[in-house]
């Protein structure tokens, strides 16, 4: 059998998810978080673990260096670290400590199984085979949670459905647990439209 | 803009995600379940939320009578409510809450990314149609983290991913968060076996 944990003794990197929004933070998230001496992480993320960082709070940006922080450093990451986060960066001894995403909010608020859904990210990079993994999932039966681009999001997808001769719910699912959250419902004739730049799309098949 | 919570003053269910494991109760979970009038739930569930459960605590067996609960009860859900659990008896007023699931577990451990994979439930149902959505899912090069039947689990899909002539890393994943955890690594060649019947199985094609 495999060790997928640190060794006992040996320093190594925590990232945490702090979940994408209030109140998602899990008991094993806040002990690592009180018991760091150092914690990075974005400003989003800094401002969603606040309330128990006992330490210094450092912002980061340059996520290439992560590795020339201190071996016993508090990584935080938005939503879950393994979805479009900064668990990418943690190595075979570091520890990555789940947490809630986007999708898994937008699911909830919308009843929406998590099982038959396939995540697709256009975000932060060329939309072109985002596109190709969305119409080959769609014709395979299944939803889709997508993290969209600035020339790639639910109006894009409407008429890629449309085309297809797909029925569908679109949501587009902003602020995800914030006091602002917003998620709006539409169809492919009638797609919802997003007020801000960073949201997710769930697209949910008729059957 | 529709709402997807429940009005204020009206009663509904919540259901809380517990996680799969020990310490993954999330802020808001943690919440509803301190101030619950009555709380609900399998053996398992109950006991990962015990120390903050301060009304009565009852084992639920029949779940398809959770609609003939007080109103304003609290479900507790292991995993996430909406990736195979009670997540599906929900109504559009009731609240759901999220929780890790097996599978951001096991991609925590196994640093594997969340977003090129691919659920697939074998577990209590017959597993052809799992079988076939797995084989077709392998050849869009996807990962998948399978929820295994007694007669479909590591042994089965190593056979399919060298009849496929896919090349990947095989994980069982077993009493995920708990003190017993077990991770066992494995190829088609020579797959790894799980002690328990319920575990999960990641499949990580290689690239």
């Amino acid at each position: 059998m495999l060790k997928y944990k640190a060794g006992k003794g040996e320093k190594a990197m925590i990232v945490v998810g702090v979940g994408v929004g209030p109140g998602m933070l899990t008991e094993e998230g806040i002990r690592a978080i009180k018991k760091a001496s150092a914690v990075y992480g974005a400003k989003r993320a800094i401002e969603l673990a606040q309330e128990h960082i006992t330490c210094e709070a450092k912002t980061i940006k340059d996520y290439k260096s992560l590795h020339l922080l201190p071996a016993d450093a508090v990584i935080l990451s938005t939503g879950d670290p393994m979805f479009s986060g900064l668990g990418k960066f943690a190595g075979e001894n570091d520890t990555v400590i789940p947490g809630i995403s986007s999708m898994q909010a937008a699911c909830a608020r919308t009843k929406v199984n998590l099982t038959n859904l396939c995540a697709i990210t256009a975000h932060g990079r060329d939309f072109e085979p985002a596109k190709a993994e969305l119409i080959q999932e769609l014709r395979n039966g299944r939803n889709i949670f997508l993290l969209p681009e600035e020339n790639f999001g639910s109006l894009e997808v409407a008429k890629i459905l449309k085309e297809l001769g797909i029925e569908a719910e679109l949501y587009t699912c902003e602020n995800l647990g914030y006091p602002e959250e917003r998620i709006a419902k539409g169809s492919p004739d009638n797609p919802p439209i997003a007020e801000t730049i960073l949201y997710g799309l769930l697209v949910v098949q008729k059957r």
